[in-house]
């Protein structure tokens, strides 16, 4: 990084300056690049980065909150004075004013209204209408449109004239001049190497412009725009009227956030609403201990099997000596398949009108990796038995016979359950990543426990059993 | 879609003609739009999808080959002849050109080699020398750079003349007079909004441009494209000469195939190399099985850890019942914990030398959830005894104490234990999202065993054992 104007004040020292030096620290901060701006702020509480950002002067304000970086802005905005606050609203592009807007408490969120101008709060209502995993949600109001009969001369001059105001100047859209409906997008790039007496319309090509609508979801828009190579997409009503933009750069913030919620739903908790070291260990306990405990009680019904079993343990110890082995790799087998699906649904890889398809491929694969871990089973107790390194009893043959046929069951079962699972879950209306690898583990657990002890005892009958 | 002569042929009516009428096909696709082009040509085999494209005027096959979608293409641009592929890979953005020459088989690779020009050759050769998951392997070379001491003016005029063939000409790279090297980097969005008279390099902020090096990891690279929220990063060497850059577009199929590798690794098995309807099923099954016979091989453990518990088991059968489900909490909190930790540090949420502050974290919430799930726990077996439901013996007491204990014990463990793999695996310089959820849960399984057996030891000696 470049040193402006002395050393440059690290993150540490703005941090441990801020509560007794705030204008210093201010000073500072607008030093150092915004993103390490962004940084320190982000080490503050909200109470004492309010007081450093009340000594910022405006521009640099509206670049800081303007970042999505900035962890705590909801927080730190609530605690600005009126006279600090009302500008800084004004000023921030609007997808992220009214994501700030919308985290702040409702009460404080009408005292604030009141210092807004009718424009600005127009703005957030609009947008704060739509959920915030939704294209409306997600949309910046400000973007770049003009007549389409325009030359590209005057649009050139157009972008000149507002493009420092708009948050991308990148994707142009071309209005009918009757009813200001979208007609065309054309991309600055057109725009620039189009010769200047063309009309702007000329310029585009002539297939129908990809738009969403307010309520298409976050994940869909993601979808098109990487699809499409767009730089931004319009958000337009039935009336084709255009709402807003959707950017590529709001877009990567969804992926990556879509990602990080599945990641955790498939590690079977509820997605998190922050970075790991931020949550509260009193709210992360509770996102956690939720699925824990209901899997724990699902988990329960193991115990009720083993019981109904209890006569057949009594007589054949060894067989629990197999449990856990057989258990997990049910569970394996189905974690595998179940990540497997989540991510192809995501990726629409698959649609829900393929879940044959794709059971008829499970079911082999199930059949053929059982097939392997029942060798193996088979080989280990064999062995074992040969080697002398532990007796199995007088029907070893026996037990490993069983051992290697639950095998295959289970590892079929739990790569045909894992896949199916998923499925379910969308069809049933939930997220496909709530069907998480300990979810999967132990449906299949129980079931495993119930197809062991029906092939034990159809092998076993007679002699051990 | 618009119909722009007669009517537009649906995927399935093209995929059904291509093998017998390639000519005719090769025609409609002309009139759908490129990205269902591209999905038709995903459907037929690459033979067939070759003949079609050969029928195809050389813009249109440009524009297919560049576009990400289509999964064949080099299977499909190995088998088009000399004539058509040479002048193919001539046209194709040189990302993407490489990214298709670098999955030909060698053989081939050599054949075409010929039939290029020698600039063609270069390019070729220097981004194929970069690992693909490097900014060097993901860098196009085609970019807009100009002398820092243009006008505003002339920078347009440029880019006016030579955007069309650029693969994007929002970044601008302004170079030093002298030697060629980077000075700074500009958007045309500044360019565009400047005043025409101006320098070039007065347009820019006066920080030093963020920059890669070509063997910058593609996550990296990734993080610092959506960190600043550029339209595109330089990949420069040594000597601060630009080599190419990396755009954001090629960063969004970064972070969607980062995503799927770490999901599809988190579920137990090696990474897929495509979707999951077109992978081999032989192949799917040798991803799977790995990773599923190495834990069946490691869970082995727990059958010689029964085995070592045998006389306890025998005299305790009622101690069995609870394996499942004390094995299976140990796991579910270690997948809570894996999947938390190993996202945040691919977000870089946390640092390897934060290992502690999470040790510090896991630790308490692997005390409290494994005291909820023991309380519940608890609560099941006095509540069966009671109500009759299940009788488990004179020490019934004792035994809830011990399932209770047991419990607390094996999350703790499972928590901290998968909190602490991914570190361990990043530490070791493999990917964190290797600590799959089975893993943990492999890993538990023997531990929590012994945990509930030494516990069950210390609770019951002398009355059941």
């Amino acid at each position: 990084m470049q040193q402006v104007n002395g050393l440059k004040p690290s993150v540490r020292e703005i941090v441990a300056q801020a509560a007794a030096h705030p204008a210093a620290v201010a000073e500072s901060l607008r030093l150092v690049h915004p993103v390490e701006a962004i940084e320190s702020l982000n080490h503050l509480e909200p109470k004492i980065a309010a007081g450093v950002v009340e000594h910022l002067p405006q521009e640099a304000r509206t670049n800081l909150f303007n970042h999505p970086g900035l962890i705590n802005g909801s927080a730190i905005m609530a605690l600005l004075s009126h006279a600090c606050a009302g500008p800084l609203l004004a000023e921030l592009n609007p997808d992220r004013r009214a994501e700030l807007f919308r985290h702040i408490d409702p009460e404080r969120q009408e005292a604030l209204r009141e210092h807004l101008d009718p424009a600005t709060r127009a703005s957030i209502d609009r947008i704060m209408a739509y959920p915030t995993d939704s294209a409306g949600g997600i949309m910046t109001t400000e973007f770049v449109s003009m007549p389409a009969n325009w030359t590209v001369e005057q649009g050139l001059a157009h972008i000149k004239e507002v493009g420092g105001a708009r948050e991308t100047v990148y994707a142009i859209y071309l209005l009918h001049q009757s009813d200001q409906t979208l007609q065309q997008a054309i991309s600055l790039r057109q725009l620039v190497i189009a010769d200047r007496k063309a009309t702007v319309l000329s310029v585009a090509n002539n297939r129908p412009p990809i738009t969403v609508s307010p309520t298409t979801d976050r994940e869909e828009v993601a979808r098109l725009i990487s699809r499409y190579d767009l730089l931004a997409v319009p958000v337009i009503d039935d009336a084709r009227q255009v709402l807003g933009i959707v950017t590529v750069d709001d877009v990567i913030d969804a992926i990556v956030a879509e990602g990080t919620e599945d990641a955790q739903k498939f590690g079977g908790m509820e997605a998190l609403d922050g970075p790991y070291m931020q949550i509260g260990m009193f709210d992360m306990i509770k996102k956690r201990a939720g699925w824990l405990a209901a899997l724990f009680l699902s988990e329960m019904l193991t115990a009720t099997a083993m019981q109904h079993y209890q006569v057949e343990l009594e007589k054949a110890v060894v067989l629990t000596l197999f449990i856990p082995l057989i258990m997990s790799s049910g569970g394996n087998s189905g974690s595998q398949a179940t990540s497997l699906i989540i991510r192809a649904i995501a990726l629409r890889q698959v649609a829900l009108k393929d879940w044959w398809k794709v059971a008829m491929r499970e079911l082999p694969t199930g059949l053929i990796l059982g097939a392997l871990l029942g060798l193996i089973g088979f080989v280990r107790i064999v062995t074992w038995q040969k080697f002398g390194l532990y007796n199995y009893g007088p029907h070893w043959l026996l037990i490993a016979f069983t051992v290697a046929a639950a095998l295959i069951g289970i590892v079929t079962f739990g790569s045909l359950t894992g896949s199916m699972l998923p499925f379910l879950m969308k069809r049933l209306g939930f997220d496909p990543a709530s069907a998480s690898a300990p979810f999967v583990a132990t449906l299949v657990d129980v079931t495993g426990l119930v197809i062991y002890f029906s092939i034990a005892y159809a092998i076993l009958k007679g002699t051990l059993l």
